[in-house]
């Protein structure tokens, strides 16, 4: 038997291989699909069967690359695709894997055809289920997709869908979602990868309500929607862009980079830390660190406008992976040798200020008349303190909010850590304000020292 | 300064990667392009230029595919490309990395249009001399491929090429050539995979000719053409299949394979080591060890035809490279499991019985009135030492002398080793020979133990 | 979180990763902690913690090499070790990884003092069970160790840990055993390697008996013991040999491997396929294919024997690891080549007949006196069907049992698929056994066809 | 045949694999030897020698490892080892690789016993020497180990080996040194990696000279000595310590670094890049970015001392493998997470100010009364341009200067590029200098704008 769960860092992303004989399936698969070629040739697997829970939003689906390369039978949920290259799956639908058999089962919700997949024991119990956004550990997915009048509507299928559908596999089932902590599907997932049905009915908050009511009252709202979902949606159902034939970013030199940022209107990643920006960027630049890009590209940068990346120096693989996963293709080059490149051919840098807590605690001490911006989500807020004479702006709603931030005073900007910070931090850069300071350690490290929090 | 020489093994084929600054080229790149990919990555470099150093009929040039994984720009040498992807380099052009210049040197012979590419010293002295098939360690390259009448003038032309241009460059310079030891480019390539124009000049003993003449009247001779060169000319000169698009060859199950042979007119290659192969194999499947893909694939299996592997089992990732150098594309699968899954579906096999040297002694004491077939090559025979009673017909040949060899006597085959003997010894079987015998450790076992050599 | 599960194939062996923040612990390490070490790196995470779930018998445990490396503490079960190095679990003890707890739990039976450890969740429900060789995806542990007259009480142990420690966490709880199918640690572990106690309380044959009697009548039996599980158990309670300071086993011409096996009383151990074996081996070598080595080795060759490897040419990294895993650390060489450059070196083989079971249904139809040896388990017999006039010796007892074996016949050995039958041949073979024939395909082949079975 | 240059960056040490048949041989191993190891086993050879071109003083030879793991005979040359691990060489002794033989030379010099080691061509004529650090390319070793007062007598020693003994093997050999450009063991390597004695006669400086007086008279110098260089010689004569026994440095918790730092009196070693440092780093920290750690750790951290490390948030192994190259043993462990945990937790930071270029034009056309600090080495400043009004003090020398640096005045670090002059200034930091300025892009920035230089 084979059976291996794939993460995506980042998207918070789960896709499995799932294998019996030499006949395996591929649940979800991501865009670069590599990691399932190898396991399949090392295992001595052939790919089968391609299954996808939902159409998409938040990522490029593989599947049709994969499909090219093994042969395998793309099978769809919602019913929206460009099927000459996949089929619709069916409620009920079975497929069989050497000994093992699958069924395909309709959980609607997340969304109108959303699917999840039942892998049964030889002996034909209920043993794994591939439950898509449909459940999540600790949270379900979200349902707003369909705009805020179905809200009620596609929440009540969801309730179906977990209720009659999925719990009643029994407790001893193993769940395996789409996602885990940190996805942008659900509001709360929780950091516990691997589930049962059992533990969810014990521990998820969702599955504590006394109605179907309750339930959807709780879990039918509007969250963020992130510009670049919709071209995802778009892609996923057609054939989409193949990566094989994407042309490999090259280094640039300094004089090359200059140039092209400024014949063409472009986007200059700056993937380094939070010090490294502070210090010294190319003027422009936003900053996001790596593995913030696959929460963050999607909001602040146009997924079909052109990318320079800056890094330390190496080449941005991970980068280059984590951008083309939401469809980020236009990646022209990296900065080659990093900023001592830059630096060395004479070239204007930028700076962001910093200031450590123990520094802001002095500060605030002397009453200066500061605006101190929290750029951290009301679940956050709620969940780890508001900060006292904050104005709290989310990252995400930044672009729409400048008019909110003074001009003429200091701007303190805090998130939890200081990384999202730098984001906002260069944001406003980008928007001539000249006064910020990002706070390294954010929430956790103002919360390590003495200073006060409401 | 980056400088690394990429050796195919099989082919014998050297690529060579050269770079300084961040700027790279590559010197006749091989189709399967990642190893040039990551070396440029790692290294912080970007290839600029791709040098041909002349049309190729022994493998597929991975230029195309380079140059639009990368931008570089294509330079072909012999002027019959076709030009939308590439340039045709001139005789004297030169080309900057970075500090370095190299500059393309006309060298025709081996074909009419190639070229070399000499590398110079930061100050100006040449350093490297890309030769490509005009001078090799130990031999220069054939000069036969435009015909036999045409012999005397080609070898002429390769006599000044190299006399007038590359030996002039000094004995101080580094020889790098096209192909090592085993090519099929040249007779007698030397086993010293580094060398020296100096060395060359004291050690290749075609370059110890008195005159033009001598020179030409040794080399201007017609040598082997195996029947896929004609192929690989033909691709070579225009785009070629890309390989990132293929599909990967998939395991199959015993039915499936003997279903797929039965309705399909395919080639069966068994890649297992001769003792396998002996003992028990599909009926009907050509014997070609994996390191033995690359010589003889060429010679025994059309390249338009569809093949199925049997490995040892695993998958079989190297001789799908080997074969796909050669443009073996249509490779539909290979034995999941290997031969054992096939003996436990039940299903009929065959076998070539082997004999030790040991043995065959005894045997031929005894008189018996036996067939010894040589299927050396004249080459083998003259430095190693011919075999009593033997006849003589070179691997390559068997197909057009089978009514050479009597079907109603015991065959002994001989090679050098005994891997080939199994692959002559695969060809008689399928043509109903149903009494050979493949002589284990061939020519060297034999001439290990104290039976006579004439 | 960090959770990952490493499988040693052929030991059937699993490990287990688990971690929180930056602390991990590694339950039950293999010997060759390389994975473990690189996990951990990758991840930024530290090793804390080493739990042993008990005195294992069928491996070395790498519990003192991977604590070297990383500082962790070792936690051992059964209070007999070497405490140098370790300390002993107590029953209930704590152990926090980030903000994770693990708890130790007392559950003898297996051995006297193993221990299961819990896992449970950032809000305290218990999550997942490290069982170690207490209760596995369908089977529980084997009880034997202590000796016949122990097995009721013994058996009775594992009863209660069972059922009153394990069973009661709950039905959502995944379970993580110390083995799967194929390990020699239980009678017939399955082959779902994910379960929880819900599915084993299912599907699990030895927990559906109706009372203690019936579960200790069912399970207190004596099973095999491999001869080297001694020196496991007494290299485990010690610190035992580093593998880091042996030394590569280095390929060796024939001359030299030729001389060795003259000079000093080794073992030869030929890991290739069953066919090349058949083919030509050298003589004196036992076959044991590369991946039954784990089960067999240990039956066959004493591990303080020096060995010799003979594979297909290739440098034995597998076989090495399987060996070394089992405490066979004087490897001394393999034949540098492989078998090619023994019959180049003109040196002797011996060879052994094998048959295909087409083949042989009309050789049994000929009704010739034979001698028909099936070397499969009991177990495998009672599941799979006995063959009719054959004599059953399972290939472990096959040394204890030579004189029922008669030297005049034609000896037919059968097992499952004709692996075992190479390894049997083998032995027969350094008995002087001359006349015997492995059937290729075994019984599974033999039942592809329309021979009869009893 | 098997040639292999393997490279260790930042010491720019070369060291090779050269074999035949299945015969090895490694001259000049590195103390990390898995790549030696990879060689040998993939290509199916055999390291039957050592060989060691003299006592190295930069680098931990790996020699002994080596023979542990492979059974290969150390040669070493410099008569002044542990001889229960190796054996002398001597000089005319020759050593086969199977059809090939090399030859040991003496060539004294850079060290009385320095060794050459000359591989012969299968038919006998001189190919490649391997000249350990007699005769570089662009340059020939330096000779003042033995002292001021022995200068001459060992430079003519080093003129006699290479006038004698190295240039009459002929312009056509290739010349394989131990060193390449970057190296501290000679002044000016040139960068061409790979050379032959002819090229060398042409455009070594060095062998320019009109007379054996002229030739001494330039290289009878003396040149820098690293602290740590002592430590190499003593560890390279003994045993030295193992690698493969010594533990992984680990992740620590801001918490857990701020207590090991505070209880202990251990190094900070800040492997980030120049930015990073500037803008936050643990105070205490010295900075030397990554690829820095060769040339710079010897110089300002005790061999003996322990060391934490701090990078971007990953594992360093690139760093752990530097430093242990150079003997550095007790890296205690880095900081998990990177500085963003440092920050989180509430700790103290400190920071350096850095100014571009154009800003520092500015600067100085203001007529502050700053300090201008040029630490770069004559060398550099003979070529590449003084800076007016600098002071002129090599990083190497600083500690024993700090006296000629002014506390009261702004003082400006200048280096090449901006990343020296950030070790300097960590130094100067440390010394409570709380006024000084790193000049990013150092000289080339400088000289790519318009500001003056005398």
């Amino acid at each position: 038997m084979l059976f291996k769960k794939i993460k995506s860092e980042g998207l918070a992303h789960f896709s499995y291989i799932v294998g019996d004989g030499s006949e395996a399936a591929v649940i979800d698969p991501r865009r670069d699909i590599e990691d399932y070629l190898n396991v399949v040739k090392n295992e001595g697997f052939s790919i089968k069967h391609i299954f996808e829970t939902h159409r998409n939003e938040d990522y490029l689906a593989g599947s049709y690359e994969l499909a090219l390369k093994t042969g395998a039978q793309i099978w769809h949920a919602d019913d929206i695709f460009d099927y000459e290259y996949g089929k619709p799956v069916q409620d009920g639908q079975t497929f069989s894997l050497g000994g093992l058999t699958l069924e395909a089962l309709h959980t609607p919700g997340h969304t109108p055809g959303s699917f999840s997949y039942v892998l049964y024991t030889y002996s034909g119990e209920p043993w794994i289920v591939f439950s898509g956004d449909a459940l999540f550990a600790g949270d379900v997915g979200r349902v707003d997709f369909l705009g805020e009048d179905k809200l009620k509507e596609t929440g009540g299928k969801l309730y179906d869908s977990i209720y009659n559908r999925i719990l009643p596999l029994g407790d001893e089932v193993i769940l395996c979602p789409a996602h885990g902590s940190g996805s942008v599907c659900a509001s709360a997932i929780a950091g516990r990868d691997w589930t049962t049905i059992g533990l969810e009915k014990k521990l998820n908050p969702q599955l504590q309500h006394d109605s179907k009511e309750a339930f959807v009252e709780d879990i039918a709202k509007m969250l963020e929607y992130s510009p670049y979902f919709k071209k995802m949606e778009e892609f996923n159902v057609k054939k989409g862009p193949m990566t094989s034939n994407l042309k490999d970013p090259q280094p640039l030199k300094p004089e090359k980079f200059a140039q092209i940022r400024k014949e063409r209107d472009l986007e200059i990643i700056d993937c380094r830390m939070v010090e490294s920006f502070a210090s010294a960027h190319i003027p422009g630049a936003i900053s996001i660190w790596s593995e913030g890009l696959s929460s963050f590209a999607g909001w602040f940068v146009d997924p079909d406008s052109e990318i320079l990346l800056v890094t330390e120096g190496e080449y941005p693989e991970k980068e280059i992976i984590y951008l083309r996963r939401m469809g980020f293709d236009n990646i022209c080059g990296y900065l080659g040798g990093g900023m001592v490149h830059w630096h060395m051919s004479g070239r204007d840098t930028e700076s962001v200020t910093t200031v450590t807590v123990q520094e802001l605690c002095n500060i605030l001490d002397e009453n200066e008349d500061v605006f101190l911006l929290d750029i951290r989500s009301e679940d956050e807020i709620a969940s780890e303190g508001e900060i006292e004479n904050a104005v709290n702006i989310h990252l995400t709603q930044l672009p729409d909010n400048y008019s909110r931030i003074p001009e003429n005073k200091r701007v303190y900007i805090f998130c939890g850590s200081g990384l999202r910070s730098m984001v906002a931090g260069s944001l406003l850069k980008k928007q001539n304000y000249n006064n910020t300071v990002v706070v390294l350690g954010g929430l956790e490290g103002w919360t390590s020292t003495t200073c006060p929090i409401k």
